[in-house]
C-alpha cells in the first residue's frame, strides 16, 4: 500500500495512537487502513458410494496438483454459501448437507481455510476453467504426493481418520507456524 | 475506495474479465482490489465455579452493553491466538484450553465471528480501556436484554443449551440474512 484509497495521498506505516501495531495511515484525511486475514472456504465432496472428489488445478498456483474445491470467500455471503459456490465453480458439483470439517489458520499467509464435508446427490461433476480434471477417489487411491496445499492434505487426513464418527469433530489448528 | 492504493490513480468499479462480480479496478497499473469478509475472534470464558465472564463495553459501538471479549483478527496470528489476545485486551483474563464454540456469518456486514470456550485458571480479571466493568454471571443472571451483539447472544445461548455435551457441538450459522 503506497497511497490512501480514500483521498489518494501517500500513506505512512506507523503505530496509531491507542494502538499497538503499525498500520497504513493517511495524514491528509486521517483514515487508518486496517489489513486483516482472508477466509478461504471449500468442501470435501463425498459421492453416494463414499468416494471423494478431487480437482486437478488448471490455474496457478500449484497448477497440475490435486485439490479440494475452495476459494476466497466473497463479501455478502456466508461461509457455507462461499464453500458451495466454489464447489460449483471448480467441479460443477451441487453439494448438500454441509457439515463443518476443518478451520486451519495460516498465519504466515494471513489466511484462514474453512472446509465443509458435503454429500454429492449423484455422480454429476465436470471440469471447469479452474479444474482440468475432476475425479472420484477411493481413500486408498488419494495421490498424497500431488496434493496442492497442506490445508487440503490435513483436511483429507482428518476426514479419513474420523470417517466413522458422527458428527466428525472439527479440526481446528494452524499450519506454517514459523517465525515471521 | 476512490483511489488505487498501489499507484494513487482513480479507480473504477466494474466486473473484471474472467470474473462475475464488480471489483475496484485501476486502469493505470492494472491492480484489481479484492475486498473480502473480516474475521472477528473471541472467547466465552468460564470461571472455575462455572460462571461466565462478560464485559461492559467502554467504547462504541454498543457502549454500555455487555459482550464476550472479541475483536478483529490480525494478520500474522491464528484464530486461537486472536481470540486469546482479545480476551486479555478486554478482560485481562488468561484463557486456557480453547475449544471452538461458534462460527457465525454476518453477510450483511461482511464479517465472520468465531468464538472459543476457554477455561479461566482462577478468578483474576480486570477492567481495561475497552471494558468499563468485567464480571462473572450465573446462567440465570445473564442480562439478555443488554447484550451488545446478536452473535454474542447466539453463542451464549448455544453454550448453555449444550453445557452438558462433551465436546460441545460447534454452532455454524448466519445472522442478519436479509436481501442486500
Amino acid at each position: 500500500m503506497n497511497f490512501c484509497s480514500h483521498c489518494g495521498q501517500p500513506v505512512r506505516f506507523d503505530i496509531p495512537e491507542m494502538d499497538n501495531r503499525p498500520r497504513y495511515l493517511c495524514d491528509q484525511c486521517g483514515t487508518i487502513h486496517y489489513q486483516n486475514p482472508r477466509l478461504i472456504t471449500g468442501t470435501l465432496p463425498v459421492a453416494p458410494d463414499g468416494r471423494i472428489l478431487l480437482c486437478k488445478r488448471a490455474i496457478e498456483p500449484r497448477l497440475g496438483y490435486w485439490t479440494l474445491p475452495a476459494g476466497f470467500m466473497e463479501n455478502g455471503e456466508t461461509t457455507v454459501e462461499g464453500a458451495l459456490r466454489e464447489t460449483v465453480e471448480e467441479s460443477c458439483v451441487d453439494g448438500r448437507n454441509p457439515t463443518l470439517l476443518s478451520m486451519i489458520s495460516l498465519p504466515e499467509f494471513d489466511q484462514v481455510h474453512v472446509f465443509y464435508r458435503v454429500d454429492m446427490p449423484n455422480y454429476e461433476f465436470d471440469t471447469t476453467p479452474e479444474s482440468s480434471v475432476v475425479d472420484l477417489f477411493e481413500a486408498g487411491d488419494i495421490p498424497w504426493e500431488e496434493i496442492a496445499f497442506r490445508t487440503v492434505s490435513a483436511t483429507l487426513r482428518h476426514f479419513l481418520e474420523h470417517i466413522e464418527a458422527d458428527p466428525v469433530p472439527v479440526l481446528n489448528t494452524a499450519v506454517f507456524r514459523h517465525r515471521r
